[in-house]
């Protein structure tokens, strides 16, 4: 059995990222680099969906149908919202998977999630203005609101997620109004967790008692993997307050960059539009196109999910048992209905920053959990990427990294 | 003979830019979009290029190679500076074509141009600063950096390109010290003018005895229809004090979203890195790959830009050839040797918003002066576009326009 992984590119810098905010050592992640970066290193520090299932054949027909049929518009400038037969398509995928009605006037194409990170922060924050959170947060987010200096509420969260009666004694202890609610509802990175029917509910009313725009992000929304799909907080919403995003990452390709804002406030809409305009111009005119072409045939893209899903919930439930089977006591962990992450917590006693620096002696990474938190000093946690490691590589690294759980107990 | 032309889908953006800005009159636009939109106008508004140009076919062959033997990476999350083999291109590229000396760790591959001009507005950019630039000036980059706040000295422009005795005269009247000398030297947008080797040495010489740094944006270098090449003022500088930008948008397409800033000042670089993390993470791995396919293979990017060379020259002296028959006395344009636009100047009695607002009844488009004009109020300018537009419609475009001048002057 090979236990090689491919070079973990991006998990590299979702470190230097922390280093430069000071929420990681410096020591750790000298190690965690040199963890990271060991040829035959089993890595569950990434975040990235399993190459090996990306549609390979089904976009390389869909580039030469684009380029046969359409080859000069796709190389050619083209306008910013975005190509609008994908706008289209987009309108009626959210309608059929989310029970989102969004007319293609209210869909912004953006050059992946991250891109839709950046743009509503330039848009809606100003330095010092506060964005809720949930504790621990998606530090891609937080990286894209620090551009703009933004300052954070965190709330709190529990099994169910953002822990609303947190929200509440939040909002009543803010100096001033939030300018944003920003939530991963769906399997959160990095916990993995799912936010109720019941808080999605209270979170919208509220956030629209205060009145504060709620930006949803859902990149794994389609991965679910067990237990019935919850409505979106935008559909619950009926759109009023809410901004919405998805992308092609997770049931696509990361590497296209293709993605797509939901804004149904046209005063906002207006506002975003020339923001991308002044970043980038507009996504491009090729890739959309691409994209297009494959989802637009019927049945490709719902073939594929279905595809991956088995394989991804094969993983975690491989994960979940490597788990019990390995982990000491005093250990838990998330049980993720989809998505691509667990989150695990080790004994207050261990700091999984000193861990990952004992890492490179057992050929094992993980993100420790300490960057994730916003305003708190937690030590003791950890992410645990299952969707881009085979069946074998992921029992032998729970194995390993039980091990040092248990070295580091002695 | 066909006069129809392509839908000029960003010609639209601005007027739409400049109508924000309050640059150009709401009642002039409502007419512009009307002219834009109308199904048989002849457009020069655009900055477009032709789009039978565009390498479709080697396209199609560059995107089967690499989905063929690099399918999962090229469709996966990558690093954040680029792709690596294209960074070692864009050297080789530069170094041959521009006698830039760069290193692989000095290219950032960027999601075009646009975004270079945002990230380095990111970086270098607070609210208030000042940023040195050409008059006229180049409107996307007014676009992006009046996002981070900026404020503009503008210097003015002849034959030769930015005057360097106004330069003197503009830093001698600063406030304070500008952070940032931005121009486009070879064919410039709009005025479709080139900075002479002298006054490339004089702009060198005051922005390094000022300390201000230069921002060298040259998508256009590689059009060149007439007279000799002339060194990059990265390559005369030596790369001290210097950020070059260029882009396959114009020899290749721009469709593809793919250019790069060389950044050799270490500490600008590592923080041009991770801003372009938190806009996109980075440029699509997909679109990377397929250029860098096509770019590799020997001769073929020479052969192609050999192959539009003469269709853009022979399209520039048409419309020089058809204003010189056709324009009344009073008129000038400039003589561009390269590039896609010239630079008309009518009669001062003559505001081109008026004439453009009376273009809809000779179904003839061009883009108004004034919003590039930075704290100047020019009314008598029009940029004119020849690469866009068959042989037949320059003349016949040229031939309207000089009736709508005519008309105007009765």
């Amino acid at each position: 059995m090979s236990l090689a992984t491919p070079k973990p590119e991006l998990d590299l810098s979702v470190f230097r990222f922390a280093e430069r905010m000071g929420r990681l050592k410096a020591s750790a992640i000298r190690e965690i680099l040199k963890v990271t970066e060991m040829p035959d290193v089993i890595s569950f520090a990434g975040g990235l969906p399993a190459p090996e299932l990306f549609p390979v054949t089904e976009f390389a027909q869909a580039c030469q149908e684009v380029l046969a049929h359409d080859g000069p518009a796709a190389l050619q400038y083209s306008v910013t919202e975005g190509y609008p037969p994908l706008r289209r398509w987009v309108c009626d995928y959210l309608a059929r998977t989310s029970h989102i009605e969004a007319n293609p006037d209210q869909i912004l194409i953006i050059s992946g999630s991250q891109q839709g990170l950046d743009l509503v922060g330039k848009v809606l924050l100003d330095p010092g203005d506060l964005v809720i959170i949930e504790n621990p947060a998606y530090l891609g987010a937080i990286q894209a609101f620090d551009a703009y200096q933004a300052d954070y509420l965190n709330v709190e969260t529990d099994d169910e997620g953002m822990r609303t009666d947190d929200l509440v004694r939040v909002l009543g202890a803010a100096r001033r109004k939030p300018k944003l609610l920003y939530l991963v509802p769906n399997f959160q990175n990095p916990s993995g967790i799912t936010l109720s029917l019941q808080r999605r509910k209270a979170v919208i009313s509220i956030a629209a008692e205060h009145g504060i725009p709620i930006f949803e992000d859902d990149p794994y929304g389609r991965l679910r993997y067990s237990h019935e799909p919850i409505p979106s907080l935008m559909s619950l919403a009926g759109g009023r307050g809410c901004v919405y995003m998805s992308t092609v990452s997770k049931i696509m390709a990361p590497g296209m960059r293709v993605a797509w804002l939901v804004i149904p406030e046209r005063a906002l809409y207006e506002k975003a539009v020339p923001a991308k305009q002044a970043a980038d111009l507009h996504t491009s005119s090729f890739t959309q196109r691409v994209v297009y072409a494959f989802a637009r045939a019927p049945g490709a893209l719902e073939a594929h999910i279905a595809g991956m899903l088995p394989v991804y919930a094969r993983r975690r439930d491989l994960m979940l048992r490597a788990l019990e089977r390995y982990m000491p006591p005093g250990c838990s962990w998330t049980r993720p209905d989809g998505g691509l992450f667990l989150w695990a917590r080790v004994p207050e006693s261990i700091d999984t920053q000193d861990l990952l620096a004992h890492a490179s002696g057992k050929k094992v990474a993980f993100v420790p959990g300490a960057p994730f938190w916003v305003n708190r000093d937690v030590r003791n946690t950890m992410r645990l990427n299952f969707s881009n490691a085979s069946d074998d590589m992921i029992v032998e690294g729970i194995r390993r990294l039980s091990d040092l759980v248990k070295a580091a107990l002695k």
